[in-house]
């Protein structure tokens, strides 16, 4: 069996899928009345007090064409308008085409998608002081993205490679995405013109016409909460909109700083800014594939640090059920931790969040793998824990099979009362893929684990992480397509040589 | 807060709840036509296979009368006879009640009642090396449960005090739970005898008709899974329903060794054992108060350790549903790992099985907090980090609260777009209970947690069981009652030794 997950560890397995298809009913503790009820808030929200876009007047013009409120930068809408702006034609689903086809993953739907961290400035391992990341980092953790099954996605700037001025960062996270994986992945949003270069390199590989008619890239869209939207937002927001690519729409909460401190508060304008976000992709393109996200935490008021807890996993549950409503795909939850170390503070409260979110029916989950310090860090154990624990979370959502041969009446008849069921036929024809065997969680005896080194899941997990890089093998790629990227990525970081002052 | 927090490990809070009750929808994702199929395979088991009834005559004679089917020890149920018989009698919930009324707990309906672990041979603590419990542990996790709000019983033998003598545990532990707490607590199921002593204590403090005519005491009576119940845990069951107290029948399934490794066999397996189990409860004496429970966990078939995942979730799930079905209280889940120390695998394991069970709509969990090594150990560590967790989990049971003040408009008036929120009038008016502040969790600063010690969260949990055990002060009791109970169990060990060989 560990032969068996090292050979997986090798490469992603031949035939698992590109992304989860979710058999477990989602869990809806909402009903229609609620649900009604926080749209209407938001609603309110969005004609009351409006959003802001600022430094931006491309948007203003766009929102004052649709008939929204403007007046200096704040845009108003009357209930139920951003809504009918999103529902009139974002697709309610859509494919994230990757390089490799078998690979594309399905956004939206009864889809679950899973990806590693995005944005992290730190990296941490057990092998040395916690530090700044760097692109032999990023491309490690794109390298380990891409040999994981259970992650279906690359993901972007996994951690932020502070070894490459910020201007250039862009064509290396693209370069390394596309070369040394072929899963989709997501690129910048720090500027117009970076986010523009990703498109172009995107359109390299894809080619021009395949990229226009499909999704292919992408970029978180963090709104700058509370209720508003930033130019270098928003820019990023029309390159990719308008070309066809997704921006996923995330207001970032953490009550009573840039909201309220009430679960139902943190709904209502995360909900509005949302839909004033989506909306805007519409505008730019309508049809444009954008996704609905969330990130929301709770505050120690007494240190400014976020918390994670009931109000955090309350508030994504109802976002994930008001996505659902709205019609489209819904980005959530996190394998999210405050703790500074791979303790067992990270583990429970990543396990709390990525349930959480995982239940309420989210469709694409970044910082599925590594989350650390709140988001400020990726370790390299907590990646291959994440990763491990999701190959669980994936069996959670295949929900029940209640087949005849799953009641193993022959397996009862066979053996009967008191006896033990290792032999049975039935026992037989189906262990082999009954339980996920775990190579980060230990369950032997106390005595066994003992001499074995009495290691913590961390530290099997360090050793996890260095045996899979070791193993890996990148993926192929046509020599003309990759010449293409590298001479791309070489003229650009020339030009933006030329270009400094 | 910090200072808050020592004072609430003190005693209980005085305004604290006895037990949750619950507002959050529970997760129910098998549709009636599945869980009716799960019945019919339950019901299949019963009538062709049937249930072993072992060395306890008495049992037999009573599914005798009642007209089952009795050949040798198997019994064998028509479909729906077993149910008719629970249905017809067993109460849908009742209250266990406390020495302290105030501290009484529902069991079932919309009520959680978390205790912390239940039987654990070994001891651990980051002071010394795992060991044997002892009656000195015992006592210390007696007083930590009662010093915990979100712990609403005091469980029964939290860990076995291996230096008392087998045949008097049973005095010692429901010494200990009488007169180091006032919350309910659970007897021994280790004989016959045993349970009558436990209810005669139970006598001697709340009166022998009080007892005749409610629950106080009860124990966890395992089912000796694959459909065998023992005389052993026969005889106990019966002495606790003759007296009108509770037996928590569980049935305890390791998928592959007691039972099918297939979840749907697991589900139909369980509820074949645990309705024949609560069937007898009730032909012992009508009306007396039983709990449905079930403990059920994978098998690394590679080396016979149990294992957690998928499968423990969502069998656990659909027996939360079969349970509101049948109509009486359900025990389930623990924040349980095979970890063998307080890492990242323990956070994580716990946090994954608690929050699927508490989803479910568990009523009583037991191994609430310091579950370690599958059940062969508690840890104080976790025990602290566990309690902490379940005040989280509380709070989301609370579930949303959608009143007008929860939506916050007047903050939004008051602050709009693009400010912060922390001095807003709706900000301070309800911070200071709007999240949970764990002293476990450390949500600060890399920077501040590193000058701090980078402390791991059991170290800090460490602390936190110390400081808490140096703060119990015992709970009063009525002088002429704890010297009736000093007096009962001193003639009893006497008699013990008499009759010892």
């Amino acid at each position: 069996m560990r032969r068996g997950k090292r050979a997986r560890h090798a490469e992603p397995r031949a035939a698992a899928p590109a992304y989860i298809t979710r058999k477990l009913r989602p869990f809806e503790p909402l009903d229609e009345e609620q649900l009604a009820l926080i749209e209407a808030k938001a609603d309110l929200l969005l004609k009351e007090i409006g959003i802001e876009f600022r430094n931006d007047p491309e948007s203003l013009r766009l929102f004052r064409a649709a008939g929204a409120d403007v007046k200096g930068e704040r845009v108003r809408f009357e209930p139920g308008m951003a809504r009918r702006i999103v529902q009139a034609t974002a697709p309610r689903s859509f494919m994230q085409h990757a390089r490799n086809p078998a690979r594309s993953v399905l956004m939206g739907d009864d889809a679950v998608v899973f990806a590693p961290c995005y944005g992290m400035p730190f990296v941490s391992s057990l092998d040395e002081p916690r530090r700044y990341g760097t692109l032999a980092d990023l491309r490690n953790f794109i390298k380990l993205a891409y040999m994981t099954a259970d992650l279906h996605h690359s993901s972007g700037v996994i951690c932020e490679p502070a070894d490459v001025p910020v201007p250039k960062r862009h064509l290396d996270l693209a370069h390394a995405h596309l070369k040394l994986s072929d899963k989709p992945f997501l690129g910048v949003a720090t500027a117009g013109s970076r986010a523009a270069d990703t498109v172009a390199m995107c359109e390299i590989v894809f080619g021009r016409d395949f990229v226009d008619r499909n999704c292919v890239v992408g970029s978180i869209i963090n709104v700058n909460s509370p209720l508003v939207l930033d130019h270098t937002m928003l820019e990023s927001l029309r390159v990719y909109a308008a070309a066809n690519q997704t921006a996923i729409v995330t207001p970032f909460v953490m009550g009573g700083a840039m909201g309220p401190v009430t679960v139902a508060g943190m709904m209502a304008q995360a909900l509005a800014e949302g839909l004033a976000g989506i909306a805007l992709t519409q505008l730019v393109r309508p049809g444009s594939p954008a996704i609905f996200g969330a990130m929301l935490s709770g505050l120690n008021m007494k240190t400014g640090a976020p918390t994670r807890g009931a109000e955090s996993w309350l508030a994504m549950t109802g976002l994930g059920q008001l996505a659902r409503r709205l019609g489209v795909p819904f980005r959530g939850g996190a394998a999210s931790t405050t703790a500074k170390t791979v303790d067992s503070q990270a583990g429970q409260e990543s396990a709390d969040m990525l349930l959480m979110t995982v239940l309420s029916g989210v469709n694409f989950l970044i910082h599925a793998a590594g989350h650390m310090e709140g988001g400020l860090c990726i370790s390299y154990e907590k990646f291959m824990q994440d990763a491990d624990h999701l190959a669980m979370v994936a069996r959670l959502l295949q929900g029940f099979d209640l087949r005849d041969d799953e009641f193993a009446l022959d397996a009862f008849r066979e053996i009967g009362p008191g006896q033990h069921y290792l032999g049975a036929a039935h026992t037989l024809r189906r262990f082999a893929d009954a339980y996920h065997i775990s190579d980060i969680l230990d369950s032997n005896s106390f005595e066994q684990w003992r001499d074995e080194g009495s290691l913590t899941a961390a530290q099997r997990a360090h050793k996890a992480y260095k045996r899979a890089l070791a193993a890996y093998a990148q993926p192929p790629m046509e020599v003309s397509v990759g010449a293409a990227l590298d001479a791309f990525v070489e003229r650009r970081k020339r030009e933006l040589d030329g270009a400094a002052p």
